[in-house]
């Protein structure tokens, strides 16, 4: 479980979630369980998709994936553990003042992470696997698989930061227009991204004649998307009456990251 | 999901959750939605337990197990999907009246199934593989890895039905006995049980070279030991101040059952 979490992952999740906080003006201290909470369930599915009937990555993050270095009994009952871990913290009682707030906090991560949410995605992603797919189809699994957890992270922060409806709804939009932009650069990087920046081989994409965003739109379309993407996160942060700037700068940050 | 949900088990969980909630003369519809979180979370164990790079086994209850209908990805998957879906069903805020007692449920879940738990038991069991085991290990590896989630089932039903401490701790002990028993019985039923009844080759722990209470105590020291947890727990019931039939009931078939 350590080996993973301590890995050295960018912390996306739990940042998006205390910038949101901080946005609303709420106390980001507050946001640490649930920051927690979301990577580790973040880092259990990292976990399970590195595991050879899945992905079959040996690389994660620079270093061996979990399963190379402790085996996959061992990896697969990792990710269990941190799934399961993530629900014990979101759910004690001596962190909360507010029983019925965290019960919808919990509500919200089991629903976001589950079935419908980012399993949802990975079950569409392997049933996918070895055709091709529409944009549709692609759009679909990634707002699943990777939006559906920045956009519980964004909510939660609003949860704990007590938003009203209208910015409850505008950072939704945000965070989901994130997510995509998110896995659009991903594709972009996977294509001509610095392996030594990015920990891991680059152009497994196409090696695996996987559907992206780059095979679906050529890089220049992806590029184009992914800057239309974060104009609309933009523009949904400036609507939401909150203060902007730590947001507008990660949505900034989708587009200039390298790895 | 529903393949492995739907498969036809015992619902031993959800059936001592209920007689616990009896016990104490609480209302067991109250109790469904928890039922139905503990079968998820057994299930999900299940199906990752019975994976080739786990335990290998290709049928469970008589049928193929997940991962032989439906490939190990996606039995990885529906696993990590009940496992989250069953926090969804916990933590739904329209089926509770005690927003602060629905989230000690969880919490006592999310412990009980987790590191320290369930999983905790699991991992010690695959670290032990292939290794001669001590009684005392043994008995802390089914401790945690059967016992802590029927000790679970018993808690939430107290919870549920409002124990006091005294039947809380008694009612912990009854299940703690129960969990033994029911572990005992099933090393018993490998070794002696019906091929039909169990869905299951028999002799598979021997031919695996597995410490089980058989190997260490041998059959007839096994099936003593079976009688005298099924004592205490009896003991543990009385102690309890609660009607006591069901649960009475429950302890003897942990000794008559043959599946």
């Amino acid at each position: 479980m350590l080996y993973s979490l301590l890995a050295g992952g960018k912390r996306i999740r739990p940042i998006f979630l205390l910038a949101t906080i901080d946005a609303l003006g709420g106390e980001t201290d507050q946001g640490i369980p649930a920051a927690c909470a979301l990577e580790m369930i973040h880092t259990y599915s990292l976990i399970h998709d590195d595991l050879p009937a899945m992905d079959d990555d040996d690389y994660r993050r620079g270093k061996l994936a979990n399963h190379k270095v402790f085996g996959e009994a061992l990896a697969i009952l990792a990710g269990d553990a941190l799934l399961t871990h993530a629900f014990y913290v979101l759910s004690d009682t001596a962190q909360t003042s507010d029983p019925e707030l965290q019960l919808r906090m919990i509500n919200e991560l089991a629903l976001r992470a589950g079935p419908t949410g980012m399993v949802g995605g990975q079950t569409a992603d392997v049933l996918g696997e070895g055709s091709p797919m529409t944009f549709e189809q692609l759009a679909d699994i990634h707002t699943r698989k990777t939006g559906d957890l920045l956009v519980c992270a964004v909510r939660l922060g609003c949860y704990v930061a007590g938003a009203n409806e209208v910015q409850l709804a505008q950072l939704t939009r945000y965070a989901r227009e994130i997510g995509l932009a998110f896995q659009i650069q991903d594709d972009i990087l996977d294509e001509i991204g610095d392996e030594q920046k990015l920990g891991k081989q680059v152009g497994s994409d196409r090696g695996k004649q996987k559907s992206t965003y780059v095979s679906l739109l050529g890089l220049q379309g992806a590029q184009q998307a992914l800057r239309e993407h974060v104009d609309l996160a933009k523009q949904a942060v400036r609507a939401a009456g909150v203060k902007p700037d730590l947001l507008l700068a990660l949505a900034d940050f989708m587009v200039s990251r390298e790895c």
